[in-house]
């Protein structure tokens, strides 16, 4: 990828590198590798390693390590059907596991990245979460309001102290992750993610080749809702290009 | 609540009444009671039973049986704690398990509906789905587009086949679920849910009293969300009550 950026940079204006979560001295190798001598504009990991959260402190300093460059990673939601949706059951039927299980994995680890409190330590983090941020537009109602109560449904841990050493609301947390526009072609979907994350926090993003038609139907019915959106034209340059020009630090 | 319902008619239209799924004997005797006896106008019952999805043959007569009536059964999402976000631990945490785990327990829940075709069975079934239908309207292009494919991603079981079977796409059969307005607040929300499932399925609801000031927020909060949709007033009367008067059997 780097090879291919420096031969046709009006066609690849950066890439980014796909980092592994399952062997963190690893981890932070290729990213300094990556970042360093190879000029990526950011990295990729998947929502847990092998079944762990990542906001164990073994993965914290990659975390670090991003926030320092003051570039974004990318996180795709990773689940397999052997993760079931019944405690009577060893498999998730009918693709559930991907179908609902992917955003399912992209929220908690957004929440699990909040209530680490990995914002108060590493404030310009850049996350950018996939699939319009995952749960967390749509159920603004429980992020806000509903976590604003966290602790009143559990005994035996002390969420009200969490919750007050946090130095904002954890719905504040949840707005500061980057997240994109694949949502498959859904207009509501993608104005509920803009009204959540705001036009200075959404990226184009496709999901292409995953539609039925192999690659062009998402891009193409994506471009569409972007171009139907009711937003200035100045939000929609962000949207398309502006927001990753200033998150990737690229010349515009 | 017969007896509420009998002696205050102008204030209780109308009760449902709640029905174990953890006897299937009992529940089918209950829901027969309920609605034969006392009058009551529709039932509710949990997502699972004990871990056990409801898509299990022993729950069809309860289906089948509310279909015979033409009434709705409200579904109301279950899961704890002790129901594990990752491999690695053995309970879920910071409130995941219902901030964002009844929404994917509604979700599975509608998902193992669809594919056990009960709608194909039972056309005229009425369900009423909590929090503007779980994940569903915000993930329409999963659940379309995206279930379209089903079969591509798994071996050993024959999806193809399956969705051969069905008599219409996936997604038009979540269509056919009813939603309701619980979504605390959130006006992005509700315009999606109305969006997915038309004017005519979906029904006011608040999720009172689980707000921060133990009641009355997310009962104003939802109106003024309802109040603010850009829709017709005829649209909103059936938001509000007409959509329960009809469903419900109810006189206006």
């Amino acid at each position: 990828m780097a090879e291919l950026v420096a031969r046709y940079p009006d066609r690849f204006p950066g890439f980014i590198a796909s980092v592994t979560v399952a062997d963190t001295d690893a981890m932070l190798e290729e990213t300094e590798r990556a970042m360093e001598t190879l000029g990526a504009v950011g990295t990729q990991i998947f929502t847990n390693a092998g079944g762990r959260p990542l906001d164990l402190p073994e993965f914290r300093p990659f975390f670090r390590k991003m926030a320092e460059y003051d570039r974004p990673i990318w996180v795709h939601p990773t689940r397999s059907a052997g993760f079931a949706d019944y405690a009577s059951e060893d498999r998730s039927k009918y693709e559930i596991w991907w179908a609902f299980g992917w955003p399912y994995e992209t929220s908690t680890f957004m929440a699990r990245m909040v209530f680490s409190k990995i914002f108060d330590e590493l404030p310009n983090l850049k996350i950018i979460t996939h699939h319009g941020g995952g749960m967390v537009p749509f159920f603004e109602g429980r992020v806000g309001p509903g976590l604003d109560q966290l602790g009143s449904r559990t005994s035996g841990e002390d969420y009200k102290q969490l919750l007050a050493e946090l130095k904002h609301r954890p719905i504040d947390y949840f707005r500061l992750f980057i997240a994109d526009t694949a949502t498959f072609g859904s207009s509501p979907a993608t104005e509920c993610t803009l009204a959540f994350f705001g036009e200075d926090r959404v990226v184009f993003a496709s999901d292409a080749p995953f539609d039925p038609e192999k690659g062009p139907m998402y891009i193409r019915e994506t471009i569409k809702v972007i171009d139907g959106l009711d937003i200035s034209d100045a939000a929609r340059r962000k949207l398309y290009y502006g927001n990753a020009v200033r998150l990737l630090g690229l010349s515009n």
